[in-house]
């Protein structure tokens, strides 16, 4: 099978290095498009990235020339899938002329996240939100081939609602409480300043813990006619940084609608796999890991399950205020950000939403393009 | 005013350090007995220590003969009182051997912590609860004048009841959420292996959320005829050990059983100030401290407010799901373990509880006082 | 091809844990022996073993049981080749026993490398010297088939022999400064104490020094009739540990014997390839990786180059006291210790040590077989 | 005793807030006059500056305004000392120009170290360095009572020079080997990025080496007719940063001229004391420790000897490629930063080089004094 090819936006954060990492030796993709800040354009991508990753930085992409982040100043075709990693305000500049240059853009950052004609996507949870796509505009140009924004939620989010998601479906979700102690790699690069987390907790990280109480409303939402109801629970979330590289750790006390056992939690966790079957090659045999150690999980020994794409749970005991209590850990860059994004994309791949997208590739098409659907 | 002899047991360890550091130099304290276990006795300090505080080590301290661990042992005259930082089984053996023998016991150590006539104590919170001591049979010896145990609470729970005492004057207290991050130190030496924290989150403590939930309760209950009534409210409590050398951060969500205004809670912490005007040397002038700081408190910057003796709170804030959120710090060597017993002692000499205590001294006199005990 | 049954002795501590993740899906051996202290004998693996490491532990691993740790007390046919993770002075009890019973011993413990008929052996260093094992009086046990033993070298000392090697084949080394920055994991589990390490440098390893600056001399020595004739080079150790999980990181300062440009030098590194060819699985295709960037090696981000095997060197400049300046890098339990000992045993597979292996597995057969050499 | 007033000039960087907390409650000196770049310009200190020590930011200084960082643009009296903690290339430009208004600038930046006519001076090393000032041309003016500058050494060479000017003096130095191992806090807030350095070391630290090299040669040479002569000898040094917040350590070997016993070493170090007796207030007794513990000196133990103005050094012993080897330790932002700076100005004081300084406060005269230099 030929791969598809795929670009890469804001490909030398942190988040970029990992869609790197991801996508270099993808089945179904081919990077064949980078680009970042003005600033890195005509440098090679090697020139360009301060590489940060433990495994090499493949020759091939390091050889690429970074092309303007913008679809008319692509050099050559410009590919129908776009991978972005860009902080918020410049996303909710780019990502638009993207999607009306009729680009998939399988986005990470929070721009659009809340937008009500945007999904907001973990595969496993709301793959059904996908179907958004259709009522956004540039997707309905182009005879409803057109392109679009799709987005994962924050790197905090993730992990928490694959772990509410089984438990939402079996018992419903009243309330929770969520407790964050947060990787440094989630705040970028160059990030948390040394001198801030070396031996030391920061108990605050700007608009976290307002994100992940709505993403998570959204994400447990039901797709309706008129658009996503927000899940009708309350969220209460403290969010820290501390001095862990990768993998957030979160500790969760949650109320159920319907009573359920300790028995009937683990099952709910242990046969949760929406996906299983599908052959996608990103996604977790086991979404959801259960691990019986006292002391589980922990960032630097479970953040790579399932390749780091699964959640693992862990500790799950009554609480004195609510019903259950559990810790729940991802890893914040892939699961959390790249990997999830990549996941979304394989998800689109399967639904055939990355089939006879359009795309202006050239300077000319582009100015084209903007021209029609100005 | 000459200096009141105290002795120090368990002095070599990570709490009995910070006794020999917070003692050394007591205005009303003088070292005069330090023993910790058989392996040390007859070794002068400096050579049963591995000293690992960053203040140097008292040069006559260093020179002391470390002593049996046993009233009878004792070479010379045995000291009123008796500070100590002992594992909690090894506690419960020799704790009341001292008390028997005349002397009051100021205990870091949990054994005792929730019997009946045993007061858990932080002065600013429940210093009433003293008056427990006269139930004890060691101290109904010598005509009312015999020895006690008073002890303090767990490091997790210090800091806490602090940042609750005044919410629960004010406005008294339904129900808590917890989260900590506590620091390694207070696991002792060697404690937690780098292995386990470096870049990692241990999400386990061993009984440590149930000694907080239970402590909570003691401290913050009522002293009546018929002994404590536990504070009647849910505490959930989520215990983390991170890579913090000293310091535990407290993620917290309250609801309260008077409605209160974020002016009201932040009033009521900063008028708390139960212990002000007495002159106690180890007491902070404000306990505690709000710190307006967005990302305020945390551990490296604010654990040695008030020389390591008050509680820093902040980010006072609504929560979803109770009424309030906060962060509160505090050390857990000076104000957690070691500061706590000193201030016990401290208000122990201001009653008066510290005088007429009948010590038996020497090998031949303590035989004589079990003799009488038994 | 059928895969050669192993044996890992002293398989769950930290360099216990690698052999098993480096040997559980290996190509040429199959774990088929476990033993560790006689306390974990009975158990299964997944009891007796607190897993650190961050790929999940194999589920048939996990239930192997564990056996004692002497020939005699094997259960069933033991295998001919254990690999072994002692402390040293366990392993100078221990290893003779097994060499004694048939066995090739395949070890990482100090206890004998620095025996004159030992090979002390980096197969891309000195694979040569593997011909002692023919000295070794074991061995000449059963017709010149008896069992041996073979060391790899201390964890710090590999990554710089094989930074040496090249420029010693090519210059002649005359004397080396080495300063180490060395990792915790070095140090086993519990090793160092968090409260050591955390914002810590602590700038002393018992005996490490030592250990260094005689083993790079019996490594680059030459094999004479004699024996191992030392490389004749002034070496100067200095030992650190840092608050780093994996990776030791040391500074180099080297005079050679013939002058060499720094063209030279890096030539001498990129051609250095002695295993190339030979297919052996754990050999790693670039031994010694040179990094142009300013700022490598550096653990976290080049200790797992070739799989954790290479030795990454950077930062080559001229010194102002010798000739040449330089960093090298390698990881300390991979290639500084099990995947060392793997790497020699598939050489000694290549050189048809061991076949014919004739072990004596079950009591009463190791009994005869001591009786025969006593 | 009325206290000379000061002023800082790089008020809110890491140093310049050491410089705050070293010279808030000195009893020779009170600051009055704070700035830092022009944005900080008409804000309070308290508003421009992040607080990073753990001690607290004085509520005078935090209320205090900030100043225009140039000497006309000083509203009221311009003081007479100037602290400068400026980055090298602002430095440049900025503490001529106070110099040249006749202020006594103590700098720590790097930019005039290496000047000829420049003192580069630590105290118990090199304080008859201070009369190169007479050579400075601002010096000249004003009747020979004008401004001047004077620096510090960088963090990295202070702790190494007070550990080796009491070899030179007795035995000299021919050679030295070091390789350091550095506190994030020397690159300054932010600096070094957390991704960078939990659980790592990085190899490198821009300039580092060459300005250690060249740094030690001027502050072990010596004072000439011509100026200052350097020291002879080969300095050969690796500079590493790793995870420690404060605090330099540093691995030495040395080749001295005349051979000297581990006895002589030890008491050339405890019998230097060249300030002992002047009764300067930041000056240790005991300006180089020698620690006997066999893991010591380490950074979090042993930094804030002296009050962070000792070096500590311990693990003398034999070099097998030069003569001796040891480890010396300092604080790299008091003893090797602010605290530096404050004894130069302290011995200045106590040479009356801070007496008859007449600086030209106003705009107005600072113009007319830039007439008359110019």
């Amino acid at each position: 099978m030929e791969r598809r090819k795929v670009g890469v936006l804001g490909a030398t954060g942190m988040v970029g290095q990992r869609f790197i990492q991801l996508l270099s030796n993808h089945p179904w993709f081919e990077i064949a498009w980078l680009a970042a800040s003005d600033r890195s354009a005509g440098k090679t991508y090697g020139e360009a990235c301060r590489w940060k990753l433990d495994t090499a930085l493949p020759a091939r992409i390091a050889a690429m020339t970074m092309q303007p982040n913008t679809p008319e100043g692509c050099v050559g075709e410009l590919p129908k899938i776009i991978f972005a990693a860009l902080d918020a305000d410049i996303a909710r500049d780019l990502e638009p002329k993207f999607a009306s240059a009729g680009c998939a853009v399988i986005s990470n950052s929070s721009a659009f996240r809340m937008t009500a004609d945007v999904p907001l996507v973990v595969p496993e949870v709301n793959a059904d939100h996908l179907a958004l796509i259709g009522v956004q505009p540039w997707r309905k140009a182009n005879g409803g081939n057109g392109g679009y924004i799709v987005t994962n939620p924050n790197c905090s989010a993730i992990g928490l609602v694959m772990a509410l998601k089984p438990l939402e479906e079996r018992f419903g979700i009243e309330s929770l409480f969520v407790t964050t102690m947060q990787a440094v790699s989630g705040a970028g690069y160059p990030g948390v300043a040394s001198l801030d987390i070396l031996g030391n907790v920061v108990p605050f990280i700007k608009n976290e813990e307002e994100k992940m109480q709505e993403e998570v409303g959204k994400l447990l939402g039901r797709l309706s006619a008129s658009g996503i109801e927000m899940l009708d629970a309350k969220v209460s979330a403290h969010c820290n940084r501390v001095a862990v590289e990768d993998g957030h750790t979160e500790c969760v006390s949650i109320k159920l609608k319907k009573k359920a056992s300790h028995a009937e939690v683990l099952a709910a966790w242990s046969e949760f796999a929406p996906l299983r079957g599908q052959h996608l090659p990103t996604a977790p045999d086991q979404p959801v890991e259960y691990d019986e150690g006292v002391d589980r999980p922990q960032p630097r020994l479970d953040r790579m399950r399932g390749a780091g794409m699964a959640a693992t749970v862990g500790r799950l005991r009554p609480c004195s205020l609510l019903d259950w209590k559990f810790v729940v850990l991802s890893h914040n860059t892939i699961r959390g950000a790249a990997g999830a994004a990549v996941l979304n994309a394989e998800v689109l791949a399967l639904l055939g939403k990355l089939d006879r997208l359009n795309t202006t590739g050239s300077a000319t098409e582009a100015r084209r393009a903007e021209a029609v659907t100005a």
